[in-house]
């Protein structure tokens, strides 16, 4: 399980050329990254809300999270494979600021600009 | 590298209950839900706008892109630690989504409500 | 031209126990406030777009951008209406917060929690 | 009441060009359109939360959501002034999509791209 984002990862990079007419990923390519970030934002609000609406002891509530952060996430990824950007540089990037001692993990996040 | 997720959400767990005044990850939870969520709205407008800013031979711009994106999944890690999901549901879900024949990877992803 | 919020305020309020086959904005309301939430997420989004693709001498980039602020902001007067608010409530706001001395309209505001 | 958007307009137009360090609004314009749409996203998830955070009988709910969305209109405009865009642009496309009968209000609706 433990590679999902990269086997992930290298069938979106199968699909990028694909035909937009069978394949998802490929149709948002062909759309562009207008449209690939319009789905970051919606996934990015539809996270938003299934988080207020998560109930302790509702399982369902907490599965429609787990759609809608994978439904993020994906849309992520296919924004990294449209801009070539690799998506191991983002772990990377995160390995980096979390192979730290616990204490000064605040000072060696790289703040948002 | 694979899994730098798995090692993120074992650190973010650890962390959970720290001390506020040692750990931004403690102060987080501290603050609660919707401080979290503020982080993750704001941290998907930042990852908008890096998109929109990278140009193909400024490598400066894709790494903002990577440490926005960094910042984004690592904030909904926060969230979903903070609402006891585990985020291997995540990872199985875009599995379960990615484990199907190409042609109908569309048809398989469970669309947003 | 002043007092357009007003009308389609009232407009909005006439229009929420209308038949949903017949009325965008009673097809909203019938599908709740999720639903309404998503679509002024989803503008937001939209306007930050069409704000980073507007370049001065491209009226068409201009028009994109005014439909968009005109979506979001149509979208958050339904969600006023669909909570019960009054949109005056918010212009109010907005009048108490600027109806002060230049200098101290920081001071004024009132910070975001 | 009515006017208070062309007021508001007015002295944003106003505080354009002033010190950035004796007035918000001109510090908003010398930190650049990034910084103004990542405080567009910001309020945009700040409104999202406040209006899921709305109880019937808690007005001290409603006032949180109103200031909220004071945010949002406020920035909102703050982007228009600095793209030199009139915001009674916003206002005339509100109308023109409204000035029309009940019916087709939809179909008036300019659709988002």
């Amino acid at each position: 399980m433990s590679d999902t984002l990269e086997r992930l990862a290298a069938v979106l990079a199968e699909r990028r050329d694909a035909d937009p007419q069978s394949s998802y990923v490929a149709q948002l390519h062909h759309r562009g990254l207008n449209k690939i970030l319009e789905k970051v934002g919606e996934e990015a609000t539809e996270t938003l809300l299934a988080a207020k609406d998560v109930k302790a002891d509702d399982e369902q509530s907490r599965q429609a999270l787990v759609g809608e952060v994978a439904d993020l996430w994906f849309h992520s990824l296919v924004m990294l494979s449209h801009l070539e950007v690799d998506h191991r540089a983002v772990l990377d990037e995160l390995a980096r600021r979390f192979g730290v001692s616990g204490l000064d993990e605040k000072a060696a996040r790289q703040p948002s600009p």
